[in-house]
């Protein structure tokens, strides 16, 4: 019995069954690129931890420029010349001190004079041609960041600006989450590896690399068991193994009906089958069961309709079993060719995209569904939800990357 | 002499200046994910090999169904079952064979007959309902690929979907550019390792990690040579080390007028300095040279401020390196608050994102130059080009996703 799902039932039958999986890796700051955070992580100390120039010039009291200008300048006493990494001596009034990039500024000073706005009167003096107010030209200690602010929510994903603000902070080690480890199985009678030459009605196991490196691009480990024939004991085998080694497993093929049916009894043997198909092309005939917190996928064959299966659904299975927060934004363009409808079925389909006249412009790649190479010509997709009348030529509509 | 260029010109100067260095190398199909194609690939047979259904059904020829109806079917005799994986038997007029989704359909066949629109009539003869064109629910040999076509052309970043596509064709192997060498060299005198607790006056050194994961993040293989004092001899030597183990080197830091003048003099040794100072903000004291085919790059001391140049100048000089074709989508958000001029020079400013009524909306994260924790906070940034008068709120504007 077809138990059919809506893209949209789906994600809710998604999220509603799976949650974040597995431990926490502890890792040097230079091996988290890319991984999930796993807990906030807060501000310890002030960061910077003192107040600083942000230009090089002179740090004085704001009050002693007050009224100044190029004909008649503030003449201050120059005090010292602070040196980068040292603390600064108080600046008494009428004073000046001159101040690097970066450096700070004495106990008594409030802001700094940029270089180009003020003249060395004599040895000892320096002329201010700008009144200056307090806290221009400032950094103040704190002011990136301060004890106990989040600086990063657990399940970001950490990308260069959170490692650097985590090396401000003196955090050299950062707990992560383990990679999910992600079981991928290639069922079908006609496959063969990719290294042989496929007789009459073979073609070889794409789905394999397929979802193996689209699950490692997402943030997972792979154990690829291979190609197994489409016989219930021998994919049964397999699974079962998967199912022990692995927090996911994704099962492509088994063409038939009848071989779907196998996939789908083998999977509910774990436990309850949530759908069996989704109303979309291409993508159908998707199976979506658990073992215990583990999801367990029947894909269709067909790459191409797999790799959507992929893109739509495994996606945030992952993001889940990661407990990552995604940040994903969708792309406005113009269809440059009319899309019709597809009665009942939430259609994807793969678009070039080209810019032109500051617009970005969407080109549907025409494929059949079973098709991996066309993806390789598309940038990203559109969807046609099922209860439209498709969409015209000229119409603006989201574009979501690949 | 500060020789001070335009955002444009500077794309335009590493343009002229640089091209993809560094050799090729074969990998496994499997550990391609993410690199750079670095030959063009082109599909050396037809797939799929043959003609295969798209559907589960009965194969045929089209016009033994023309003119049938629920009411007055075509009755078919059932010639054979087509097995995965095996070539099928020539059909003759009015004959049918089974045939599961992606099985070859046999010689003499035009199209399949789904098996929802068919009716088993008895033990040898199918009744079909409705009338089937030629061509329909059929893939055709070559439909993905044909022998010469191009698949993925040099300087591709290598996708899942391109990892599947060498997979169909049995490209084991694949030719990638090697990775490009950076070397990461951070001075001053005011920083300390991340581990060290600072004293007042001293801040970590953020930059060497920051520019590392970033380099890394986009594609390189990266050497930090820590932390340098800010002595011109100093430099000098760990300077002449990264160049000749490295293919593009990174200085950041030398607050003071006087050091970077010293950073500027160092990598002028190595050649022609191409520019010494970008007009925005942040970023303005960011110098460029070439040792030979090297750039050599001096980026400004302040993470913030470091981490833009590396957005902005350093990722299209990685991508040039590297030989990659990059591919990037310009976001367009309503501005949610108002952002000023910044005369005569290009202002840079990070932005959070939020999506509100079906439009994407920013918000500037106001912070000082130099500071990277507010960078976590950003999702993207903004441009103010120079000769504007800023952006007034509820502009339409472009945002660029880090």
């Amino acid at each position: 019995m077809l138990n059919v799902k809506t893209p949209e039932e789906v994600f809710g039958i998604i999220r509603d069954n799976f949650h974040a999986v597995g431990g926490t890796e502890l890792l040097p700051l230079e091996k988290v690129n890319g991984r999930i955070l796993a807990e906030d992580v807060r501000g310890t100390e002030y960061v910077p931890g003192f107040d600083r120039s942000s230009v090089d010039g002179y740090a004085l009291r704001a009050r002693d420029s007050f009224g100044c200008s190029e004909s008649i300048p503030a003449i201050l006493r120059l005090e010292s010349s602070i040196e980068m990494g040292l603390s600064a001596a108080p600046l008494a009034e009428g004073c000046c001190a001159y101040v690097p990039t970066g450096g700070m500024i004495p106990e008594g000073s409030d802001c700094v004079a940029m270089v180009e706005h003020t003249e060395r009167f004599s040895e000892g003096e320096v002329a201010v041609l700008k009144p200056v107010s307090p806290g221009e030209n400032l950094v103040y200690k704190g002011d990136d960041c301060r004890p106990g602010q989040i600086i990063a929510a657990c399940g970001t994903s950490l990308k260069p600006q959170h490692i650097g603000s985590f090396a401000s902070l003196g955090i050299a080690r950062v707990p992560v989450r383990s990679k999910p480890v992600v079981g991928v199985i290639s069922t079908g009678d006609e496959l063969i590896a990719i290294s042989e030459t496929p007789s009459e009605g073979q073609v070889r196991d794409v789905n394999s690399y397929l979802l193996s490196s689209f699950c490692e691009a997402n943030g997972c480990s792979v154990i690829s068991y291979g190609i197994v024939r489409d016989e219930e004991a021998a994919i049964g085998g397999i699974l079962g193994r998967a199912v022990s080694e692995c927090d996911m497993v994704l099962v492509s093929g088994g063409s038939s009906v009848g071989q779907k049916d196998a996939t789908a009894r083998l999977i509910e043997s774990y436990g309850p089958l949530l759908f069996h198909g989704i109303a979309m092309k291409p993508g159908k005939p998707t199976i979506l069961g658990r073992a215990g917190e583990k999801p367990l996928v029947g894909l269709p064959g067909h790459p191409g309709a797999s790799f959507f299966v992929a893109t739509l659904f495994i996606k945030p299975l992952i993001d889940i079993l990661l407990g990552a927060v995604p940040k994903e934004y969708v792309l406005t363009a113009v269809l440059d060719e009319a899309v019709p409808a597809n009665q009942g079925r939430a259609a994807y389909e793969g678009v070039r995209l080209r810019e032109s006249g500051g617009k970005l412009h969407a080109m549907p790649v025409r494929a059949k569904s079973g098709l991996v190479t066309s993806l390789t010509r598309s940038d990203g997709y559109i969807c046609v939800p099922r209860d439209t009348e498709g969409f015209a030529r000229g119409s603006e509509i989201p574009v979501y990357i690949f």
